[in-house]
């Protein structure tokens, strides 16, 4: 009768520690939104089908999990796709839930759905779990939470510098040090490919220029030929391939590539003032660098992009986000432009956790024990405890009149800072022995005694 | 092209000022589990399938969200159940995975799974979503929260104890007045149905007695008759239909009813345990009230039973629990007694909100705004929202340009305590113009003043 336990692939349990470091890094991440003005949305678990499929591409329509329909889904299901055994025809017809993908087209139906009741612009932010139907590895799962904050309404460049502010204050916060705050701009790549003469040679190109570290200039150069990139638009942008030196300067020469496109050139004017005003307002820890290279692969971005690595771990991206100009138009409302950026909570952890930076964190367990020795002695403690309660205590009674040992076990092996122990004689002198149990240092007190002593430890 | 934004019925949006609710809720609940000794676990959104079924009875297998496998799913569809269409067969071969429909079953599996690193009695709570395919109505979701506490691996009387307190504390810290605090013990029941000769009438018999308010005694004995009770059985059990009076004369007349039941007086023993020893312990606001006719539909529980009513508010349960001895078994894990209550989240919600105590919930607004003349005043301003952040004050900078009006109509609209004036006299003089959206005061001041008037306020 005894069932195996697990749990699906991809999902885990987490442990009180766990939960705990969690919530630490929930907290840093929703204190600077909240001090940078975001207010917290929060949307369903799951959504209509038809507001999710067709917003993150075909791959994406396949990584969705979707929800069957309750009851006798089959009497509603498509007969032709039944018969033809069309998985992917019939779901519509038998499953018109599923679970967020992401937190951005949720965010796209909420302004949508509640223009009237926001003050535009409008500074939310959301943490909430999504799931993906991905193949689980190391830092990506099925169910992971994300952590984004967006403004909608406004096309202020005010905001992308904002941003930058927010990512360094969060991961200084954090501990990281030196993370990585990678910025590109749509509209260079645009410029890009319009010099180059072929707008649909874009992804090749900037795949091919990503490889420059690893396989050099004429490895690129030979990827961009095989790729069916003419030698002369290779000219054009080879200037690119020797792209180095500081921000400033990077810009000045993209200024010469991009000479010839109107689009690239409001791409590094724009990418300018960021990076001026950055320049102007400090960060404290991170470093923001220009990469051209960067494109992420969301089609809707149309202005800035950001992408951030932490500098101490190979965890791949902790973090990224961008401009877009038209996310709310698939569902009615046009000219809502917007920004926004996204924390993954669940790398953020392991790279803390690689770096050792949960020291700090309050673990949750209870700093006093009292021992249980029979029904008088534990009503006695109770009425203690709940005084010590009353004064933000964390304590408890163990249940059980157990050998002492095994009550004093647990308590070492839940790391508990004190144990109370009141037998016949603290009963009758309405005292408690108080222990210690990193030091092994035992007294005998009062009530206000016990309480100065676990209060300032 | 523009699609109809709407969400799944049963689900809800929070806005921020929901969110910043419900959140204060969570963290008055967190706060007292974690000062009772309790360690909090998060378990996954969905589990498999396995785990979850025939653990709820057939109502309940209903009621669960069931997902979809992904990719070609029909490939491995159950041929027979497909050429019948029974839906209800077909769902075991294209579904492995279901929302979760409780917390206690994933609980118990996560005990068993991770029985060899957990020290007992194990002390956990677990505030997530869980999902319901229910009928929507009002108090009642298809995604809701469950905030539950639990104690596994000792049978101590104590917990049940400690429980009516955490109830009564949490209660009173929400500002609830006069909570109700209904218990019961499964063993009663027992007795009454050993004592009426018919344990198969027992639910028969406690619907009927829950009538009493409403339908007086003659009513009830003649429900009791017409679902087959014998007249003889009714007379052994009238007394039951005449209790009143206080939890003590409540149990010393149960005493002389269950008089041949040792289940029963089993019952009476431990019911009467959990009551003087919280009449010695005294609650701040909640009274405990021992009601005979609680079941609950839950057939896990075997001793104590737990319901909370909120007295001020017509809402039903607003928490339930109870004691069960074998809830591990099923995975495997024997002899395994716990006891456990859950707060409605939702319910509570609506309960607070109708007694208007959300009054005093902090609202995740900023405090300052600063008004935007332009980029050199906007980036003064920015230099100094940063040192702003940095004493912990929310604030921020409009990001556009706009024009006056339209900028403090968003910090009207916005709840916004003060707003800074930066034009280009106090560019000039490094100075700053406050308002107080409250009081209309305008001043002109330093920094340290301003950081000192908005720090204070």
């Amino acid at each position: 009768m005894a069932q195996k336990t697990s749990i699906p692939k991809g999902t885990r349990d987490f442990s009180s520690t766990e939960v705990a470091q969690r919530n630490y890094i929930f907290n840093v991440i929703k204190q600077s939104f909240e001090k940078y003005g975001f207010q917290p949305i929060e949307t369903p678990s799951f959504e209509n089908s038809s507001t999710l499929m067709g917003k993150y591409g075909e791959e994406g329509d396949r990584l969705i999990f979707k929800i069957l329909n309750s009851g006798d889904y089959l009497a509603k299901a498509d007969e032709v796709s039944l018969k033809e055994k069309n998985s992917n025809a019939l779901t519509k017809s038998i499953s018109e839930k599923a679970l967020r993908y992401d937190l951005t087209v949720p965010f796209a139906r909420y302004v949508v759905q509640h223009r009237n009741e926001i003050e535009f612009p409008f500074k939310r932010y959301q943490m909430q779990p999504v799931w993906r139907a991905d193949r689980p590895q190391k830092g990506r799962f099925r169910e992971f939470y994300q952590c984004d904050a967006d403004v909608v309404g406004s096309t202020s460049l005010w905001q992308e510098v904002e941003f930058v502010q927010l990512y360094d204050d969060i991961f200084t916060k954090l501990g990281l040090k030196e993370t990585i705050i990678k910025l590109n701009n749509r509209k260079i790549l645009s410029g890009i490919a319009e010099v180059i003469g072929a707008s649909d040679k874009l992804i090749d190109f900037t795949v091919a220029l990503d490889k420059l570290d690893k396989i050099g200039k004429e490895g690129v150069v030979k990827e961009m030929l095989g790729k069916g990139i003419t030698e002369e638009a290779i000219k054009k942008v080879e200037p690119l391939l020797e792209l180095q030196g500081n921000n400033q300067s990077m810009l000045a020469e993209l200024k010469v590539i991009l000479k010839d496109s109107d689009q690239g050139l409001q791409g590094v004017s724009e990418l300018e003032f960021v990076i001026d005003k950055i320049n102007e307002l400090e960060l404290n820890t991170s470093n923001l660098k220009l990469d051209v290279t960067l494109a992420r692969g969301l089609n809707y971005y149309t202005g800035a992009i950001f992408e951030v690595e932490a500098a101490q771990v190979k965890m791949g991206s902790i973090g990224g986000g961008g401009r877009y100009d038209d996310l709310t138009g698939i569902f009615g409302l046009k000219n809502m432009s917007g920004i926004g950026i996204s924390f993954g909570l669940d790398r953020i952890y392991l790279v803390l956790e690689e770096l050792g930076l949960f020291k700090k964190v309050e673990l949750p367990k209870p700093k006093v024990l009292f021992i249980n020795f029979g029904e008088n002695e534990a009503l006695y403690c109770l009425k203690t405890i709940k005084k010590l309660r009353e004064n933000e205590v964390k304590s408890e009674l163990y249940p059980d009149k157990a050998k002492l040992k095994k009550q004093m076990n647990y308590a070492n092996k839940r790391d508990i800072d004190y144990v109370v122990l009141v037998g016949e004689s603290e009963l009758k002198e309405q005292n408690f022995t108080l222990k210690n149990m990193k030091s092994g240092e035992q007294i005998t007190c009062s009530y206000e005694e016990m309480l100065k002593t676990v209060k300032n430890s």
